[in-house]
């Protein structure tokens, strides 16, 4: 019991690191860059809202479940940039190596259902890990709207590059395209991209 | 429809703000104060890892949802400091304005629904609400521990006024009573009060 109990108490004292892996694109004043603790928060809403908009029914608490540690092996694997290939493909391994790490230092029952929230999540085949995953992407497609384009403008990311990474939000469900291209409308009205399609930003803030 | 989506997409932008919402507690490291998308993050992930640990049943998809949006009503109204009671008397009256604005704002059907949520929270009263009220208290607590006191010290807060602060955590489950007392028994190794019972601060980091 002693043991059960240090051990969920490591895990959440831990967890707080969460809120220091630092994602590529910045909060909307543009004056620093989002964590994954508030990126996976803002996911969720995006999960609550989306629940009764889609065509197919989902059990919420696994998707907000796994919505929430989805991205936890970034406490020691750190994150991604979407857009770097390169980092994305060497996260794989470090990723597998961090799940362990992390996982295995929960009791084993806990460990196991947040290891499997975590797979099923990178597997997205499940209506619960299609919706999840969805809401990653847009979520992290949202982010860059918010805060204007800094972040594609600082790494010359181009609208062909944007339209592959949210394919599978849009791809999800029609209630989820429509909102991703609802954003796309109002980028393109903000000038985002350059006559080669390659990001500028768009100069000012979106907040409405 | 483009009402709706418009609606919609422009309450997704305007919750960023919530990231920007600071609450007293520091993160580990002190360097900053928490704000509340982390913190209905942290107290998401104690709630997940809480529900086969309680002796009662719940329907995880709402007490999630109540967790993630329990707080969003600070977008507008701030937040009020756990141990100010002057600021969270006049907190309710700010909160049920902002709440009109905030849900009012999304189309009726998805500001009934999250309006509902938060109010299920505030009255605490269904097993779902219990326990997501349960994980503020905890990781209220559970913060403060985090930082190694840091808060508490600032503002004198006493070993009783925080025994108060976490009773609702610790009367609604013994498996959370458990967890409380464990953070208790270490911060009371650590020194986090003096003689008087007056916050003092621990002195140093407490990540495993």
């Amino acid at each position: 019991m002693s043991d059960r109990i240090d051990s969920m108490l490591d895990f959440l004292v831990l967890a707080d690191r969460f809120k220091t892996v630092e994602r590529r694109a910045y909060i909307e004043d543009g004056s620093r860059r989002e964590n994954s603790a508030e990126h996976s928060w803002h996911m969720a809403l995006c999960a609550i809202l989306l629940e009764t908009e889609i065509g197919f029914p989902v059990d919420l608490g696994r998707t907000l479940s796994m919505v929430l540690v989805h991205d936890l092996v970034e406490i020691y694997a750190g994150d991604a940039f979407a857009y770097d290939a390169a980092a994305r493909e060497a996260a794989v391994a470090k990723e597998e190596a961090a799940a362990r790490k992390l996982f295995g230092s929960l009791p084993a029952d806990l460990g196991a259902k947040l290891e499997a929230l975590w797979r099923e999540f990178e597997a997205h085949e499940t209506p619960e890990a299609r919706l999840a995953y969805a809401c990653d992407r847009l979520q992290g497609f949202l982010q860059v709207y918010i805060s204007d384009g800094k972040s594609w403008a600082e790494a010359r990311v181009t609208r062909e590059m944007t339209r592959k990474r949210t394919a599978p939000a849009r791809e999800a469900d029609p209630a989820i395209e429509r909102l991703v291209e609802r954003i796309y409308e109002r980028i393109e009205r903000r000038g985002f991209w350059n006559a080669d399609g390659v990001a500028v930003g768009g100069g000012k803030g979106v907040v409405p």
